[in-house]
């Protein structure tokens, strides 16, 4: 890896990010919601369902990056102020994407955290801007990009100034078809070797499967990475994207169970954690 | 394809973009010149010879999105004001890339043709921004996409109202390693049968290789491209970025004299073209 | 998936491959051992190591598929002796590769497990022949091959009327370059919704490096995984293959104790199993 | 290129591969016809209509690896003494695959050119026996495989004695979903700066698609490859293989007329060939 002067290992301590107590870097942080805030009453509900599931943040799309300019675009600032009111109601920390530069001074004040999406990870400008702003950065891994490529762009947040990067492993493009992308998650201990920053999983976008979210999660949890973010809507049948990865409250609750018991056993029993 | 309601072939004539009399659509039209602006003296002496060996137009990066953030980034709008001496001294119409939609409207004031990069090929803002612009735009393929996500790319700039794109194939990402991308020449007729639009090539980036330049410029004649993009310094190891796939001016004047050679053949002898 | 009449659920119980009484296709069944069989004194001190750590079933290559026809290409039938010498010794079974249709009835008396390796997976003259023998086989997926055609592949297998068919995920390639291929975890989930064969992965080729393979190995099993298989060498620096992602016995010592103890969580407590 | 011993260029002389006066390695050879042998009365249509539009060789498959057990797997033997009476009549050289060491013996007396198809690139005793044989080897890319791996397997039949070795890129397996593969064009020069044995392309299978394959082999032509295998059948809609990128008599006719045009002129005007 050339060139990491911020990313790399360098006798660094692990980067731990605090958001409203949530730490990040230590125990396994699991941040749910629908890919898009669509209502109020949908957000809300959801919002509720998952806090009551376990989860420990909320995420919810106000921008959305889609294919076609004619696919449902987000709500913008209204979508923002419906996660900041989910955000009083639940007491969940909020995660969301921004996708312009000159929307990154605006939306730092109703996010806890600010995404930047596949599609923007080599977006200098941007990487830029959330750079030079006081919230954490969630950096999702370009679906075509190395890992040497994702971590400067990481170096590109840090080298502004702001040390909160969390990464996000969300599943590369290869031939196979029968997933959506495919998640690496050899990425997770990579990272972990190569770097002082925590790495979470994306399991719906990794694998765009209903079936596939639960065992990639907890194969997430085994291999050490620090959590995990996940597609959940309280119909996903109506769901305005991603309706075929997105977990139901109930699924979500299920699969929780399981995650939990396995990040305490792993936490407590497994060399070397 | 889905969606595609403007870049679609919908019985439409073919689109030709006029720049400066130069018309990318018909023929076969040549953009040569350095990967980034270095210097007054290096742009205008590589245009001066640029322009004695055939080009059309010069092509030179103000704005350069790098890997590291480390790297060499551009001259900014010096490189811009060099760029529009090249084009006062040698009547060349000058390509520049944009990087940030904060930039558009003046970047506008100094270039013929905004160029979007491969990394920005999904950099939705941006795309919106050169769509409201009056500038025709080369909207590079990325590097990780197929032709329908790229194809949805220039429907976001033409539903804005900017009718003059030209499409740029520049080399997929694949296992090869001999190459540095994959130069997809299959995509060149494919665009002609989905779309109205212009199709170029970048044998530079496409290949990474000096000695692969010259074949595959032929080969993007005969399989009916309507022009190309090439990285030409006056003394490429010199060179700040993209050193080893930079022809001389010597190299690119031995080049055009076949590239002319075989578009009059192919233009006037090869059926339906 | 078109056409899988075997391999396919089809409302099958799942099969479980019985092989001297260590059974995959229910709890998690490791198999370790050399790239190659180099000599006897290797062979037989590796075993007994993998043997003392846990491991149920001994690997070694006698035929070796190599890039470079000036590679170290076997022992052939040197190799299956010494094979037969250690199985003798400890009492784990055997698995070995066949590289020839024109091998597979003698190489069947030696071994007990017949491995289909990467590059023969679509090699169907090879696959009938070891559907028309009574040893079970574990075929590999193809590096480049997606889910559908690897399970076509079974099937050629089961259509010859030999129903102990292994799948083996090792990792595809892709654009990724610090692990020497990419394991495709989410295989392991998807191959149990699909068939009911048994799958086990191998983070050893999957993912070319050392410090890679224990927590891939625990991530296999908190998938689902049926077992594994991993390169141990007595003295990975003098192996005449693969070194970089062998393991020595007391790193394979170290990492099947938490394997034991994942497998023993997963299987009484995670819901599902 | 690590132990290239044999296909390395190594000051040799281009390698010309004489069959029966045709030679490949100078000038542009065009191997054509059916991707199966059906019948007698279709091979024997279609032969003569490629001989009469100026084909070199008849191209025919009489064992056919195929994805699944229940497609259509070749007529073997009879299909071979079909392809012989078809020399018989048209006086065009054969071509076609073998895909089992067993059979290399005597499906040799058969055949002019034995292909080994992409799926049994690194099908090393294939190679070997092949490399043993008297007859010239049509090797064909791994549709996964790196340039140099392919050479490797070049230089596995080389090794074995028989230096009649024509490479054929056939398209590689990327992420693009319009084309059936991805038929990489640079591969021709790159392989002729590396090795000194002949080059043809496969744009049949390199695209899958019809409307491609005029382009594409014109493509071949401009960019210095020694020839072209082509898919041709009296009615492509009763193929019962690759009807989608099958070429009726008179759309090859068609084609090779520009074909010959392009490659005289090439031949004579365009510098350094």
């Amino acid at each position: 890896m050339k060139g990491l002067k911020l990313a790399g290992l360098n006798g660094n301590q692990k980067t731990i990010v605090n958001v409203d107590g949530v730490k990040i870097g230590t125990g396994f942080v699991v941040i749910a919601g629908p890919c898009s805030v669509e209502s109020e009453e949908q957000t809300l509900e959801t919002a509720h369902a998952v806090k009551k599931a376990g989860a420990d943040m909320l995420r919810g799309g106000a921008f959305k990056p889609r294919s076609s300019p004619y696919a449902f675009q987000g709500l913008g600032l209204k979508g923002l102020k419906i996660l900041a009111k989910a955000k009083d109601e639940t007491g969940l920390p909020i995660v969301t994407e921004v996708v312009d530069p000159r929307d990154v001074s605006w939306v730092c004040e109703y996010t806890d955290i600010m995404q930047i999406g596949t599609r923007n990870m080599q977006n200098y400008s941007l990487l830029k801007e959330v750079g030079k702003s006081n919230k954490p950065v969630l950096l999702k891994r370009g679906m075509y990009s190395t890992i040497e490529e994702w971590l400067n762009c990481a170096e590109y947040i840090l080298n502004e100034g702001n040390s909160d990067v969390i990464l996000c492993e969300r599943g590369i493009r290869t031939h196979e078809k029968y997933t959506r992308n495919t998640l690496d998650l050899s990425a997770v201990p990579a990272i972990k070797e190569l770097t002082h920053l925590p790495i979470i999983t994306d399991p719906s976008h990794g694998t765009g499967r209903l079936s596939l979210i639960p065992p990639m999660s907890l194969a997430s949890v085994a291999c050490g990475a620090d959590g995990m973010i996940v597609e959940v809507h309280r119909n996903p049948k109506e769901a305005l994207s991603d309706a075929d990865q997105t977990l139901t409250p109930q699924q979500f609750e299920t699969m929780m169970k399981d995650i939990r018991k396995l990040q305490k056993f792993v936490g407590s029993e497994i060399n070397g954690k």
